[in-house]
């Protein structure tokens, strides 16, 4: 582990919110917002994702909190970020992805136009990682726009959910696993 | 006008997406998404936007699209990003603002412990100035937690809807207006 890593774990370890009971009851919800709120947190975080971001050309940020992530990294690779969107927000043209959630399912959204993605090399950025639904449908609404997934890096891994595995062949970086 | 508001003022110009009646018939929609995810875009917006925060220590970004850019001036400006949320998407406790919107009503909210807002000094940031109700709502939340808002700053403002004037007396800097 570098050390900006292990710098990045310290810091995430202290300064996230743990909420018992939250968004259901028998579930820890762990609030990142602290951390990026630390303007040491913020750079650190950043820096540590972008180690993920090496030869990487374009960085996707996933709705809403990978914007936050998404766009730190951009700007310290010299990439622009791309916005990846829920469904419904955005103007047509679009280039959709529908996925499965626990109940129903929900979209993902970009722009069919005014961004070539053909060839790119593209990192997804989120802020977690829990059963990668959202992951893997980003990086697969990436692909259908002729973008190659570099892979996906995001702060906090829930290993109990097995995420990893489920978006495998979809490489993950993550900076703290719980 | 600056250099790089000049810049930042052609670079949007050149790379928003322009698309008519949307999200309802007779409004012209306009996507920054591929502005951020050029290069230069999301370097120069991000520095243009970085000259109203001279004297902040902390930037608010508003959910979803203001978390784009707020993270970005924030790692520019080295102060930490503040993430406004739409209301329940946070865990307890939470400081709440509800606001009206054209049918029914919102609210924003963010942590009430873990970020000590006391005395802060924060420049809230967003991609568009329409009526202004979020703005001023964002706005608002803060100074109740105790911080002080030193302004606002978004891409574009729509000055047919007046925003401007219903924030007063907070005050905005926009790279556009439309």
């Amino acid at each position: 582990m570098t050390d900006i890593r292990r710098e990045a774990a310290t810091l995430i370890d202290a300064l996230t919110r743990h909420v018992a009971d939250f968004p259901i009851p028998g579930v820890e919800f762990k609030d990142l917002t602290p951390v990026l709120a630390d303007p040491r947190g913020l750079a650190v975080v950043t820096d540590a994702l972008a180690e993920a971001a090496d030869g990487v050309d374009l960085i996707a940020g996933v709705d809403a909190r990978g914007f936050l992530l998404g766009a730190a990294v951009a700007l310290k690779m010299g990439t622009g970020v791309l916005a990846v969107r829920k469904g419904g927000k955005l103007p047509p043209p679009v280039h959709t992805v529908r996925y499965d959630l626990e109940y129903g399912s929900a979209t993902l959204e970009i722009p069919a136009d005014g961004i070539d993605l053909a060839g790119r090399n593209v990192l997804v950025i989120d802020d977690v990682l829990a059963t990668g639904g959202t992951l893997a449908a980003a990086a697969q609404l990436l692909v259908n726009s002729g973008a190659r997934v570099a892979g996906a890096a995001v702060v906090l891994e829930l290993t109990a959910l097995n995420g990893r595995a489920a978006v495998q062949p979809l490489q993950v970086t993550s900076l703290i696993t719980d």
